[in-house]
C-alpha cells in the first residue's frame, strides 16, 4: 500500500487519489484534455445526488427537458453579451464526414440560446406562464486554464441548467429568490456549507442583469462555486423575439432567470465530508450505505450465513447494504477499501456476534464501533443515518465558518489570504473601480456582497476611496 | 380543430401530429437538420422507458458509466473496419474558441473505441470478468439519407449502449444469448412485437463479427430496426490491446460483445399501440396512467371535491394520477387533448357518479366506458392497467404476425413488399451473391436470417442459383 496523501495538507493529490482509488471518476488517462470517465461506483454517487437535486425541482413544478447539444453560430451569436462571454471557449463543429457545414454549430457552452429559440415557438400567452424547465447534460468549455477532475472541465457531464420564463420582472425577481431556496435544500441535504453572493457586476453570467452565486471553501482554503443563478431580463428574449400576450392583453417580450449546478456538486461532497482515510458520504447518497463484512474464526459458516441474514434484513428495509463475502481478501483490507469508498457504516460479524446475536457496528465518520444486539439494528442505523447526515453538515459548517474573516484593511486581507486562504470580507464603496483595485491589491478574486447589507458595515469606509461603505466585498483564492 | 391524419393510411403525417401535439418531441423546428428537443411530457414517456431498459439490465450485472463525447481521430481509427464503416458520417470538432485543434475530435457515433481504449487500463486479469458496462448518452451520425423524428437523427439522444468484456469466445457468445433475452424483456414488457434476424454479413456493425438485430413492423408496412447485438470478438481488443491473464497464467485479448438500443423504442411504443385519435401508452411507462375529469353540473363544488378526493385515494397507491381541474376547457376538449396524449385510463366524475359514490372509467385502447363502486375502484384500476398492457401486446403481436409472409418466388416478393410491404421470408442458399441479388429483384432490404434455421426451407432451393436452401433470407423495406 502506498502513503496515502494527507486531506489538508496535500489536497490535491489527496483529492485525486481518492475519485480514483474509489473508483469514482477516472481522470487524465482518456486522451482528450480536461475530460473523464464516471466510473459504476462513482456514476452511483453522482446518480443520488442528481436524484435530489431533481427531486428539490420538480416538487416546484419544474419540468425536465432534453435539447439537442449542437447549436448553430447564428443562434449562439443572437444576444451579443452572450457571445462575447463564450466566443473564446466555444468547441466548433465544422465537418460531418468531410463535408465542410455550411454553418459551424457549436457543442453548446449553456442553452439560454437554444431554449429561448425554443420558447419563441412555445409560448404566446401569459396564461401558460410560468414556465420552469431544467435539464441535466454535457456542456463544453475549452477551457485554457489548467483543468481539474469534476472542478474545471472542458466537458462537464453533469450540467444541470434550470431556465424560466416569466411575464414579469416581478416574477422573475421571486423566481430567483425561489431558486436560492431550491439551492439552499439541495446542499442542506448534502451537508455542504456555502455563503450566497452577489456577483460583481464585471463578473455576472455573459447576457444576465445580474448573478448570485453559491460558494463553499475546499480544504485547501480556495472557494469554490458550486451553483449559480441568474436574472435575464428581457435580454435573450428580446433578442429572440419572445413576444408574450400580457393579462392587459398588451404584449410584451418575457423575462427569464436561469440557473445551474455541475459536477462540482459531486466534487464537494467528497472534498468536504472526506478525511485522510478517504471519502465520507453522507447516507442520502451513499451507493452503499452499509458494507456487511464477516470476521472468519470459529465456525465459519455459520458466521457466513448469519452475516447474510443481517444484510438481507436491512435490504429488505430499503437500504443499500452490500455483503463482502470475499474469501480472498483480509477483514483489514476490505475495511480499508470500504473507508476509502466512504461507506458511512460498516457492519462486522464474527464469532462473538454469531454468539450473541449482535453485530459490531463502525461509523465512518467518527470511526467508534459498538456492539448492538441483532432486533435493534434496523433502528439504530436509521437513526445512525440521521446522526452522521446531521453531524458531518454541521462540521464543515463549522470548518467553512472558522475559514471568513473580516477586516478593514487590504494588506491584512492580502496576509490572511495568502497564510490561509479562505474568504475575507471588507467594507466597499460598492464601486466597481474600488473592487478591481480590492482584487488588485489582494491578489484574490472579488466573490462579490451579500445580499443585504451587513450591519457591520455601516459607519466603515471603504479602504481604497474612503468613501462611504455601503456592503461588503468578499475576497478570496477560487478554483 | 384540424383533421386529424389516419394512422395507416397516413403513418408519416400520423406520428408527426401525435408527437407534436401531445408534446412528446418538437421535430423540424430546432435549426439543426436531424435534431429534436423532448418536451416534458415526452421526456416522462423516455424516462420511463429508460427505467425498463436500466433495470433489466441492471438486474442482470451491468454497470451504467459514462464516457467522453469526444474521441480523439487517432483512437477512433484504431480499429480499421469500425473507422471505414463510421467516417462518412462523423461529426468532427476542429476548433476550440478560434484555436484550431491538434486533432481533430469525433463527435461519438457509438463508443467501442473510447471505452476498449479506458478497458486497457482497468482490466488486466480474468478474475475481473466478466465485465458489462453501459450508458445512455447522444450518438451524432452526419446522416446523408432523409432525417426524421425519432427514427433517423443525427443527433441520437437516447442511445443506450451496453458493451461487455469476457475471458472466452464463449462467455462472448453466452453474453450474445443474454442480451437477447434482455432485449427480449425489454420490448415484451413495452408490447412491442419483434422478429430476430442474423444481419448478413454485409450489414454488420463495423468493427463486429456478426450482428444480431430486433426488427418490428411500422403501421406502414416497413421494418425498423429497434435493436442490436454484436459479438466483437477480439477485435477492439487487439487494436486497443487489451491483454488479459487467463485462469492457465497465459495473455490473451479479451472478448467483447456491444448491443444498442436507440430512441427508436419510444418511436416504436407510439407507433406501434397508437391510433386515429393519438398514443395509447402501456400504463407500465405511461406519465399520466390515469386523469381524472370532473363533469361540471349540480353541485360544481362538490363534484370537484369528490374527484379530488378519488384523484388523491389514486396518487396514495402509487399511481400517476391527473386531476384536470381546468374550468375554461370542457369536458370534451379534455377527452381529446388526453386521448392523443395516450392516458391509458380516464375517470369521469358527474353527479351521477357523486350521487351513487361510484366513477366511470373509459379505457384509452378499446374505448369501453363503465361504472365502478369507489370501493373497488384501486383493484379495478390495477386489474385494468394488466389487461390493457396485455391487450395492446396481443393487438400488436398479431397485427405483426399477419405481416410476415413466406414465398419461394422473388417475384412474388416484390410484388407482396410493394403492395403490402411487410416482412418477406424466402429460402436461401446462405451465399452472399445470391443474397445481394434478392435485394436487387425484390427491391428490398435483407434482414437476414432466423438464428435457427426454419424447418419449412428444408427441401428447397435458392431461387436465384438453384442450390440447396440452407435457410431463410427475410426481405422487407426498411426505415
Amino acid at each position: 500500500m502506498h502513503r496515502r496523501p494527507r486531506k489538508h495538507e496535500e489536497f490535491t493529490e489527496w483529492f485525486n487519489w481518492v475519485i480514483s482509488n474509489a473508483e469514482i471518476y477516472d481522470y487524465g488517462r482518456y486522451p482528450v484534455q480536461g475530460t473523464g470517465v464516471w466510473m459504476p461506483y462513482g456514476f452511483q454517487l453522482r446518480r443520488r445526488i442528481l436524484s435530489i437535486v431533481r427531486w428539490e425541482l420538480d416538487s416546484r413544478g419544474h419540468e425536465e427537458i432534453l435539447l439537442p447539444i449542437l447549436i448553430p453560430e447564428d443562434l449562439l451569436r443572437k444576444e451579443s453579451e452572450h457571445i462575447r462571454g463564450f466566443e473564446g471557449e466555444v468547441y466548433w463543429v465544422t465537418h460531418g464526414g468531410e463535408t465542410p457545414l455550411g454553418v459551424r454549430l457549436a457543442l453548446r457552452p449553456t442553452s439560454e440560446t437554444a431554449l429561448t429559440y425554443m420558447e419563441s415557438l412555445w409560448i404566446k400567452s401569459y396564461r401558460q406562464l410560468p414556465k420552469k424547465y431544467y435539464q441535466v447534460v454535457s456542456i463544453f468549455r475549452y477551457e485554457t486554464k489548467a483543468t481539474k477532475p469534476m472542478i474545471r472541465l472542458r466537458e462537464v457531464t453533469t450540467f444541470k441548467e434550470a431556465h424560466t420564463l416569466h411575464e414579469s420582472f416581478e416574477d422573475a425577481e421571486r423566481q430567483v429568490a425561489e431558486a436560492i431556496e431550491i439551492y439552499k435544500a439541495i446542499f442542506d441535504r448534502l451537508g455542504i456549507p456555502y455563503i450566497i453572493s452577489k456577483r460583481p457586476d464585471w463578473d455576472k453570467f455573459a447576457g444576465a442583469l445580474y448573478t448570485i452565486a453559491f460558494d463553499t471553501i475546499m480544504p485547501d482554503g480556495r472557494v469554490l462555486q458550486i451553483g449559480t443563478v441568474h436574472n435575464l431580463g428581457q435580454n435573450f428574449t428580446r433578442a429572440f423575439e419572445v413576444r408574450i400576450q400580457l393579462r392587459d392583453g398588451s404584449m410584451d417580450y418575457g423575462w427569464q432567470t436561469s440557473y445551474g449546478i455541475s459536477d462540482r456538486i459531486v466534487a464537494a461532497v467528497i472534498a468536504i465530508h472526506g478525511d485522510d482515510r478517504g471519502a465520507i458520504l453522507p447516507p442520502i447518497v451513499a451507493p452503499i450505505q452499509v458494507v456487511v463484512v464477516p470476521i472468519p474464526s470459529g465456525d465459519r459458516e455459520a458466521i457466513e450465513k448469519y452475516a447474510e441474514r443481517i444484510a438481507d434484513k436491512l435490504a429488505s428495509i430499503g437500504i443499500r447494504v452490500h455483503l463482502d463475502s470475499r474469501d480472498d481478501v483480509t477483514p483489514g483490507a476490505k475495511y480499508y477499501e470500504w473507508e476509502l469508498r466512504g461507506v458511512p457504516v460498516r457492519i462486522e460479524v464474527g464469532a462473538r456476534e454469531l454468539q450473541g446475536k449482535s453485530v459490531t457496528i463502525a461509523r465512518r465518520d467518527e470511526g467508534k464501533r459498538v456492539e448492538v444486539r441483532e432486533e435493534e439494528l434496523a433502528e439504530r442505523i436509521m437513526e445512525l443515518f440521521e446522526d452522521i447526515g446531521r453531524k458531518l453538515a454541521e462540521k464543515a459548517g463549522k470548518e467553512m465558518e472558522s475559514r471568513v474573516a473580516r477586516t478593514k484593511s487590504l494588506e491584512e486581507a492580502r496576509r490572511i489570504l495568502a497564510e490561509r486562504r479562505g474568504i475575507v470580507e471588507i467594507p466597499w464603496c460598492g464601486s466597481e473601480k474600488c473592487g478591481l483595485e480590492m482584487e488588485e491589491l489582494a491578489d484574490a478574486r472579488a466573490l462579490g456582497s451579500p445580499l443585504e447589507k451587513p450591519e457591520w458595515v455601516d459607519g466603515e469606509r471603504c479602504p481604497i476611496c474612503g468613501g462611504k461603505a455601503v456592503t461588503a466585498m468578499r475576497l478570496a483564492k477560487t478554483y
